[in-house]
C-alpha cells in the first residue's frame, strides 16, 4: 500500500500504521555524512539534485513510507533579505527586532527567491514516481520569528520573549510578513509536487496559552487556509507544548504532530476525534538497546491503537549519534504490528 | 503579618497573598552588581557575611514576605569531588558518565564541606531577627545530574538523555547520591535556621511521565521524607513541567511551584486541594510596561483566588536585566490586593 501515510493523514482505513521520521534524512546516516564530506549544507539545499539524492539515502535503506524534501526551515528565511550561517546551528548576521528591520524584508515571490526548492521538490515526486508520497514543510512563523529576532537557537529565547512583551505589535508585524512568505512557500512546493505539507513550530512552547493563541495559533491558521484549496494533508507539529494541545488542536491541520513528553492516548483525549496523530517515541529512546526500542515501539503504537489515524514517527527530529540498529528496530517493529496486533498493554491507560 | 509566608505554605488563613521573586537576590539589582564588582560568585556565596549582605540587599529596597539564602544549587557538587567554573553558566572540568565516576564522588558531610552555606543561613535568620522568614534551597538530584552530566547547562541536555536510555542504573546510582547529599544539605540549612526549603527542579521537564517518575519524582520524594521530622515547609518547582503536575503533585511538598506555561488554575484543579501554589507571572512579563506588568499580575492573583494557599512568585527566576520598577509594579500590585479583591475576569477559568 503505498498510499498509506496520505490515508492515515486523511483518517482512512490502513494496511497497518505508516512510518517516517522528522529529519530522516541526515547526520546519523553514513551515506549523508560522505555527501556532506563533498559539499557544504547550503550548497546542498540549494542544489536540486543533491537535495533529492539527500531525500532518497533514508528510502534506499528503511521501508520508510514517506520522503520528506531536504531543506532547512530558515531557507525562506535567507530569501527574505537575512543573511545567516550554519555551524550546524543556524546564525543571523543581523537579528530582526525593530520595526524598521520589518519593513525592509524582501517580499518577492518564493518562486523567485528559492525556485530550487519548488526545483527539489518536483524531482524527488518524479524520482519516486508513485512508490512514496513526497511531504514539503516551512517553519511556523512564530518558530521562524524566533530564530529572526534572537538571531540564534538559545535556550530561552530571551529577546524573542522580551520583544513579545515590550513590542507585541512589532513581533505582530514580523509574523504576518512570514506568514505571507510561508503560504506562497508552501504553495510553491504544493504545485512542484509535494503530496503533504508539515509545519513545524519547535519553539511555541515558550508561550503560555494566551501567548500562542495571539503569537502562534493564529498565524498556524491563516497559513493552512491559505493552502486549503490545494487539498493537501497539513501536519502541524509542536516540539515541547503538551500545554498548548487544546489550543493547537483548533488549527485547522489534518494531523497534530506531539512530541515526546505527552502520551498520544493522553494527547488523542485531549485533541478530539477530527484529527490524526503522528508521533511520538523519544528521540533519545533510540540510544537505548534494540529490545527495549521494540518495547517503547509496541507501547507507542499500543497508545495510538484507537485513533483515527496514526502516523508513527518520533517525538523529536532524529539524533545525529543515533545507531542505526535502534532505527531499523523502529521500523520493523511497526511494518509488523498490524492495527489488531497493536494491543495496549495493562499500563497503557493511565489517565 | 511577618508569618505570612509560611501560613500560606501551610494553607493557613493570611491577610494578603504573600510574594517573593526567585532569584529576587541577583544581577538585576545596581546594588548585587556593585558587589559583584568586588568578588567573583563563588567567593561571593563562600563568604556567608558576603551572601548575607546579597540576601538582604533585594528586602532593603522591596517588601518582600520572605528571604532566600543566597547560594547556588551547584556548590555541593562542587564539594562532591567536581570541580567547575562559572561564567555566568556552571561548567565541569570533567562530566560524571560513568559508573567508575559516580563511585568515586565524596559522600563527606555538608557541614564539613559546605559549612559557609550553614554559617550563612544562621547570620541571615539572626540578620531579619523574625521581621522576615528564610528560605533555604537544593537543587533536586534529577537537575544537578543534568549538569553532572552533561557537564554545563545546554538545550536538550542529550548527553544525560542518552545515559537516561542506554544506562538507567548509572544515572540511578548517580541520582541515588544525589539525593543523599541534598538531604544531609536541606538538613544542615534547616538546622543553621532555614523556616522553609525550596527544591528546585530545572530540568525535569526533559522527561516523559514514565522517566519522570524514575528519574525524578522518586528522589524528590525521598528528600521530602528525609526532612520530614524537621517540619519545615517545602516548597517543590519543576520549569518547564507542565504535563508533569498530576505526577508532581505526589510529592510529598507542601507547595507545588508552577512555571509560566500552566495558569494556576488549571493548574489547581490538576494539583488537588492538598497543596498550596507558587508562581507564576512570566519572568519576561517585567520586560512590559508597568501598567501591563499590573494587569498581568493581577491576572495571576485572580487565578489563584480561590486556593488553598498562593504564594505570589515569577514562573522562573527573575532575569538580569528586568526593569526595577516593572519589579515595584508586580510587588505593589500584591500589596494593595487583598483576598476579596481579588475577583477573577471574566475570561479567568478558560478550560
Amino acid at each position: 500500500m503505498t498510499d498509506r501515510f496520505l490515508r492515515a493523514c486523511r483518517r482512512q482505513a490502513v494496511d497497518r500504521t505508516p512510518v517516517w521520521l522528522m529529519r530522516q534524512a541526515g547526520r546519523y546516516l553514513p551515506e549523508y555524512r560522505a555527501l556532506r564530506q563533498r559539499v557544504d549544507f547550503l550548497t546542498l539545499c540549494k542544489t536540486p539534485e543533491l537535495a533529492v539524492e539527500a531525500s532518497l539515502q533514508p528510502l534506499r535503506r528503511f521501508p520508510l513510507d514517506a520522503a520528506i524534501i531536504f531543506s532547512d526551515i530558515l531557507l525562506p528565511l535567507e530569501a527574505l533579505g537575512c543573511r545567516m550561517t550554519f555551524n550546524p546551528g543556524p546564525r543571523l548576521a543581523e537579528p530582526i527586532r525593530t520595526r524598521e528591520q520589518v519593513a525592509a524584508l524582501d517580499r518577492r515571490a518564493a518562486a523567485e527567491t528559492v525556485p530550487f526548492v519548488g526545483e527539489a521538490v518536483g524531482l524527488l515526486r518524479r524520482e519516486l514516481d508513485g512508490r512514496t508520497p513526497v511531504i514539503g514543510f516551512c517553519g511556523a512563523p512564530f518558530t521562524l520569528a524566533a530564530y529572526l529576532v534572537q538571531g540564534e537557537g538559545k535556550e530561552g529565547f530571551g529577546a524573542l520573549k522580551t520583544l513579545q512583551y515590550r513590542e507585541p505589535a512589532t513581533l505582530e508585524a514580523l509574523l504576518e510578513t512570514l506568514t505571507a512568505a510561508m503560504i506562497d512557500y508552501l504553495r510553491l512546493q504544493i504545485s512542484s509536487g509535494a503530496q503533504a505539507v508539515q509545519i513545524f513550530d519547535s519553539w511555541a512552547g515558550l508561550l503560555d496559552s494566551p501567548g500562542y493563541q495571539r503569537f502562534a495559533l493564529r498565524w498556524v491558521r491563516t497559513i493552512v487556509d491559505g493552502i486549503a484549496d490545494l487539498e493537501v494533508p497539513v501536519i502541524y507539529f509542536i516540539n515541547g507544548g503538551p500545554h498548548l494541545i487544546e489550543d493547537a488542536a483548533t488549527s485547522g491541520a489534518d494531523v497534530l504532530g506531539i512530541c515526546w513528553r505527552t502520551p498520544l492516548d493522553v494527547a488523542a483525549a485531549r485533541v478530539g476525534p477530527g484529527m490524526s496523530l503522528q508521533g511520538n517515541l523519544d528521540p533519545h529512546a533510540l540510544f537505548a538497546a534494540p529490545d527495549e526500542v521494540r518495547r517503547l515501539t509496541r507501547d507507542v503504537l499500543a497508545r495510538a491503537a484507537g485513533l483515527p489515524g496514526h502516523i508513527m514517527n518520533l517525538g523529536h527530529g532524529i539524533l545525529p549519534d543515533t545507531p542505526i540498529p535502534s532505527v531499523e528496530a523502529l521500523i520493523d517493529t511497526v511494518q509488523h504490528t498490524t492495527g489488531k496486533a497493536a494491543q495496549p498493554a495493562t499500563e497503557t491507560c493511565r489517565r
